[in-house]
């Protein structure tokens, strides 16, 4: 019987990235003036201009989502993605996305599949009113092969006070409210490519009865935008918003809570989409990687002031938890 | 006898992209509300915020220049680079760099590459007063080899109203004013590979007499920073400032220009460094192609009012040229 499968063993080691981000951190902190503010690192970085207005900023790439396009020959959800991974990140800090920067690498700049993704990253910073302010297209004969490109993007918002959360954090009895992923989204897709093409033998084209559609269907499946349900949230004590990205569902929730305070999430409440249980079943993959890794049907987190809740709630958003003393973390007990 | 070497030949071809780009401009146009100005679309984007403050943004890479960097098993220049065609890019639309983002991929996230381009891009940000906001490390197996990775960065500046060229651009008789580059930068490298690499058969190790170091060391020279000498240039009107990289000294030089105008440089009053000679005679490339191609030494032009030029040459700008009536274009003719 063979092992269970982990993010590490389909080839990422996220403990070593990790240590290099944290030195990677130590040389950018250098470079940090009193312009640079403190913030959820895992976001967005902060920059005060002369003028007193608080610039968010973010990069991201959409992993390796790029390979199953390109065995796909399908690449117009990639724009969308990049918009996405991007656009979302700058909204745990209370920015609303201003423009965004398109970087597109291959070695051969095969005029559909760029043109595609720049096409699909043009609607989408259209849907969420942001300006697509420049980019570069890069020909690199010799570094990607004939068919390989690469993706990476950068947005800038303006942050708003009042779209804050509170500094102070979590209380205990906040609320967990969440926007429902569009399935996988870019995150964890080399374990997922591990489990169902490796392990279990599917095929992209392949129509998969769980899924209802092809695989690739799936999979390429973009990334939800969530700067209009974010920005337009009712008022009311936000004390944390998250992106759920690396680290997944349990890494994220963890991120948002100080020490002595655990989310504890009820499945109940939001409906897992059907490729979770099948990554789950392919690999096998444990629960609690699973949950480290995906976002299990729950794309952005905000935790809130239980008297803001209702309104949240009758504005599209699920109650899916609470935050209560406990162990720093996340429970998927309810 | 072999034909002429062209930057085609080598593997890029630039008509083909500028087709491609030319097509993405439309699709970015469209995105654009007011808040995004015209401007020389070749550098920066310009985009306005509610308070009034424009800023400037710029995405680059530094193409293959790291295959060379893969090749000799040196990173720390490349995160040089990154910044220097950057932040570079900033100061044609008069922008002052605030802050940089970088996007560093690979097969398997090496700890010591990653941290070498970071390092060098922490120092260079350092040096030009700009914060290394963040970025994103991105650990892609199955679309990057082993010891394969490419690298993105963003930068974001202020426009400083007083640095900003006249919207009216140059007029006959101004000056042609440069800055020295420190060698080949990050620009053209697929064709000095071909010619001195494939054509000549240099190794890369190889120390090259007219060149007083191993090739290696020369192709790997970081890319000068600008924003010092280009910022605490001496007052008067700039007709047009230009970062050479992308289409050379002639392409930049005419992209600078309105029709009925052209640049006049005297190839006597700057020293061309010797690695341009070596991959003209290596190709063999034509001077036109070198020219469409390569910065030959000058890494950054100004065109300013005649009655500014002595200052400008009192603060180590030199006086290369002049601009005068005639066809819309560049001649290294004096």
């Amino acid at each position: 019987m063979s092992e269970d499968l982990t993010y590490r063993r389909s080839g990422v080691d996220v403990e070593a990235a990790d240590r290099l981000v944290a030195r990677i951190s130590g040389l950018a902190a250098a470079t940090h003036g009193p312009e640079v503010e403190p913030g959820p690192a895992a976001f967005a970085g902060l920059y005060r201009l002369p003028g007193g207005d608080l610039l968010a900023a973010t990069c991201d790439g959409v992993g390796t989502k790029l390979l199953i396009a390109r065995e796909a020959g399908r690449f117009e959800g990639i724009g969308r993605d990049l918009v996405a991974m991007n656009v979302n990140d700058l909204l745990p800090v209370g920015a609303r996305p201003l423009f965004f920067l398109d970087y597109v690498a291959a070695g051969a700049l095969e005029a559909e599949p760029v043109a595609a993704v720049v096409a699909g990253a043009a609607a989408a910073c259209r849907e969420v009113g942001c300006a697509l302010l420049g980019g570069e297209t890069a020909e690199m004969p010799g570094l990607y092969g004939p068919g390989d490109l690469d993706v990476a993007g950068f947005a800038v918002g303006l942050v708003d006070q009042q779209r804050r959360p509170d500094p102070a954090g979590p209380r205990p009895g906040d609320r967990v409210m969440a926007l429902p992923s569009s399935g996988i989204h870019a995150n964890g897709l080399s374990l997922a490519r591990a489990a169902l093409l490796d392990r279990a033998g599917l095929r992209l084209d392949e129509h998969v009865p769980e899924l209802g559609r092809a695989l690739a269907d799936e999979l390429l499946e973009p990334t939800a935008l969530y700067p209009g349900p974010v920005l337009e949230a009712p008022p009311g004590r936000i004390g944390a918003l998250a992106h759920v990205t690396g680290g997944g569902l349990a890494g994220r929730g963890r991120a948002m809570l100080p020490e002595g305070l655990r989310m504890h999430l009820d499945p109940g409440r939001w409906t897992r989409p059907p490729i979770f249980g099948l990554i789950e079943g392919a690999g096998p993959v444990s629960g609690a990687e699973m949950a480290a890794t995906f976002n299990l049907g729950l794309g952005f987190l905000a935790v809130v002031d239980p008297a803001a809740a209702p309104a949240w709630e009758g504005s599209g958003w699920l109650p899916v938890g609470e935050v209560r003393p406990g162990e720093r973390g996340v429970s998927l007990d309810g």
